[in-house]
């Protein structure tokens, strides 16, 4: 039964994450001087959005908006979310100019989206749009590894990523997505568009090449078809939320073999797909509830 | 002092309400077996997401990820939040095909927005794409009148909201925007998409030729700049969220002059913008702070 690892010291949080939120970066926050319920003059933190636009080869792409912390791994992810991009593709080169607010990715192989561009899908994740066929076959041609999630470790990541620093502590408005691999946190991306936050940790899993079939993905966001989708396609077998499921989010995690959990809030979650890959090995008599602290902050995350 | 507002009746919000969520509409959700934190297995409720291709006349415009309560409005609008329908324009007639999923609105005036659909902004709001420049119209155009916010309206429509049944309450992970006047919550939308239930309110508003300038717009969801400009486009001078601020959000509130209130929870507001509007006529010592159980459904509303 794992206890210790509730109460991570600062020495395990420090040595587990290898990029994580740094909410003192002053281009990603703003002083804002209003008035509070009783009318007097208060001076609060709010998150920066700044459009970016991502090329891809000599196509204009999208425009995005951001806080503008990674933008060459959110052009990547976006690129491979979209399927525009393909994981053997090879990156030549990637341009950044942040004040024009554009980033370029050069690839060797020739690409044209031109048609695909024309018709979008809004989904409720409200990514820029992808067409269906797209999302169907990343789906069905799944291969998702059998893999475990321990209770142990769901526990402990979640209070790592609950006690680290982050724009979302400080200012809120924010969404959050972290790749774990078993009980450690690795990689927190923060960002005003929740696709953005999973889009960044897509691209540094390419640049990085990293193997997606021991990692637990996590996000503060809603488990929705499109989030299913991505994490699918990024190849990542177990999606973790403290936020609540769709319909068809839970239909085609159970398609693709995906293991779902949502409401993951101190004790307790909700498995509603691939529920074989959970261990539970925690003694629940040893996790605490989330303090109120907590669950208030988790209210800021809306969207 | 105002008090009773406070604590209203079933009278007073059944009165008040023109339309409200139907959490008993069987076509809304569905029940999903899983297993909890013990391995038990349990069985749950989520929402349902099916998609609605959205026609302008002859013209495709979109597909969206709805619950589908409301495809007339949530298509009126979404084309008039994206500049494709004009609040003077005649709509001759809405077919509606639930089967297929399509609705198409026709209009007298011929329309053509290919190259409108050529490009598109994602906005953290991630609404399908708007062009920059319509938007800095809208707020630069922006004339909305002077009108008030008493801080006793304020505490009187969260609470009627935060105790209204809704699917919110029932599933979780769902959005919801609320159009009301003084103390009177009006009309309740909810939607996966957050953006889905701002524009069937915009959508309602349009078919019953509803006065927006004494009018109170509240939303679950973050105070972004997308949210910001179509509350401004609509003509509501107010806009009221439990949730957080982006800085581009509050920038443009500021240069539309609309009111901008925000982290809305028990007592506590933050206002960054139109301050001037406000009111404090409520004794705070009336109001009471939120039970940790509305903190915990607030924790629901992610995305």
């Amino acid at each position: 039964m794992s206890k210790a690892k509730l109460v991570p010291g600062p020495d395990t949080v420090s040595d587990s994450w290898i990029l994580r939120p740094d909410p003192s970066d002053p281009r990603l926050t703003v002083k804002v001087s209003g008035v509070d319920e009783r009318g007097q003059p208060v001076e609060t933190s709010v998150v920066v959005e700044r459009p970016l636009t991502i090329y891809l080869n000599r196509q204009e792409i999208v425009t995005a908006m951001t806080i503008g912390d990674h933008p060459e791994y959110l052009a990547l992810g976006f690129l491979l979310n979209q399927n525009m991009l393909r994981t053997d593709d090879e990156v030549t080169e990637i341009d950044t100019d942040d004040d024009l607010g554009v980033v370029v990715v050069r690839t060797k192989r020739a690409t044209n989206y031109e048609k695909k561009l024309k018709k979008k899908v809004q989904t409720s994740g409200c990514a820029q749009g992808t067409v269906f066929g797209d999302l169907m076959d990343v789906i069905e041609n799944a291969q998702l590894p059998k893999s475990e999630l321990r209770t142990s470790w769901l526990y402990s990541l979640t209070h790592q990523i609950n006690t680290t620093p982050s724009l979302y502590l400080g200012a809120g408005a924010i969404h959050g997505s972290v790749l774990c691999e078993r009980d450690r946190p690795l990689v927190y991306m923060e960002d005003v568009g929740r696709h953005n936050a999973v889009d960044k940790i897509a691209g540094w899993m390419f640049k990085n090449k990293v193997d997606a079939g021991d990692k637990i993905f996590y996000t503060t966001g809603r488990l929705t078809s499109e989030m299913v989708i991505k994490t699918v396609r990024m190849g990542v077998p177990i999606l973790v939320s403290r936020s609540g499921f769709t319909a068809w989010g839970v239909e085609l995690a159970k398609k693709a073999g995906l293991t779902l959990i949502g409401r993951a809030r101190g004790k307790r979650f909700v498995a509603l797909s691939g529920e074989d890959r959970i261990v539970y090995d925690q003694d629940l008599s040893y996790v605490e509830e989330e303090s109120s602290k907590n669950r208030r902050k988790a209210a800021v995350h809306d969207e």
